[in-house]
């Protein structure tokens, strides 16, 4: 099958050195602080971030081995198919944040929320636009009167060391 | 420098079959109808996801070939840094759009508002969630004031068979 290539543009300094304890969106890590150090070949991409309040963060879940297509999310007790999920178990391990930006020095971007794993692989930054990012979702599944849960639920090691591709 | 492959879970069927003159982001695709074809062999992953009113999907941008670092986004007359922008030819060709759920059948994903080119490959599907996904953003940049024209603005050939990495 097709392989898709890609290479880190920077890597994320965060509190958090261990997957069980960690929050498990940005919702639970407000006022968290981290850096996204960008490679110094990439620094010329920042030119103008700093006039955004907040940004969309794509990064490599570098710490999931192998995937599973039904879990048990940390905020439900039931199995649920992958893709109706937020688990980090998924055929492509990419994670989504969205952060608050404080600042933007050389390669370094500061920021606001981190809910990722310290040595992280970034894949990519854009800014996070009103316009284009909110929706007026009206159905949310299983994550109906629970996603608000979200702000104090913490990860736990389900999701490490997994065993293989299921 | 680190290697990270990803396995398309799908291509997109969209009638959109040129990148001159297609929607630049959802909010321009408003009623535009396309399917997810999943490969059967994640299809158990998508249960549940009827549930969902939108999603969030990731898709490779499989056009664009190279990157720059500073783009004149469709959006402006001056040049920016990429990564506060939400142009194409990125060091990695991640794209984003939310869209609308119509229909889940099989391995088969009914979407509306798609602005991505027919045969695109997809790498992940996560569910729209408010409390996780809207955020309070008050600063959009060189955006402000501009990104309502997305809703008509469409794409040229800026970005595509661009020359080689810069």
């Amino acid at each position: 099958m097709q392989q898709i290539v890609y290479r880190p543009i920077g890597i994320l300094h965060t509190p958090f050195h261990s997957v069980r304890g960690m929050p498990i969106q940005p919702v639970g890590a407000i006022g968290v602080v981290g850096r996204l150090e960008v490679y110094p070949e990439f620094e010329e991409g920042l030119r103008d971030l700093d006039g955004f309040s907040h940004v969309i963060m794509l990064y490599h879940l570098h710490k999931i081995q192998g995937h599973a297509l039904s879990v048990r999310p940390f905020l439900d007790t039931s199995e649920r198919g992958i893709f109706a999920t937020r688990s980090p178990r998924r055929p492509n391990p990419i994670g989504i944040s969205v952060l608050r930006v404080l600042s933007v020095t050389g390669n370094m971007v500061e920021l606001e929320n981190v809910d990722m794993l310290d040595q992280t692989p970034v894949l990519d930054i854009k800014p996070y636009v009103a316009d284009f990012d909110v929706w007026d979702a009206d159905r949310f599944g299983w994550f109906d009167g629970v996603s608000g849960n979200a702000v104090r639920v913490r990860s736990d090691g389900r999701f490490e060391s997994a065993p293989s591709c299921e």
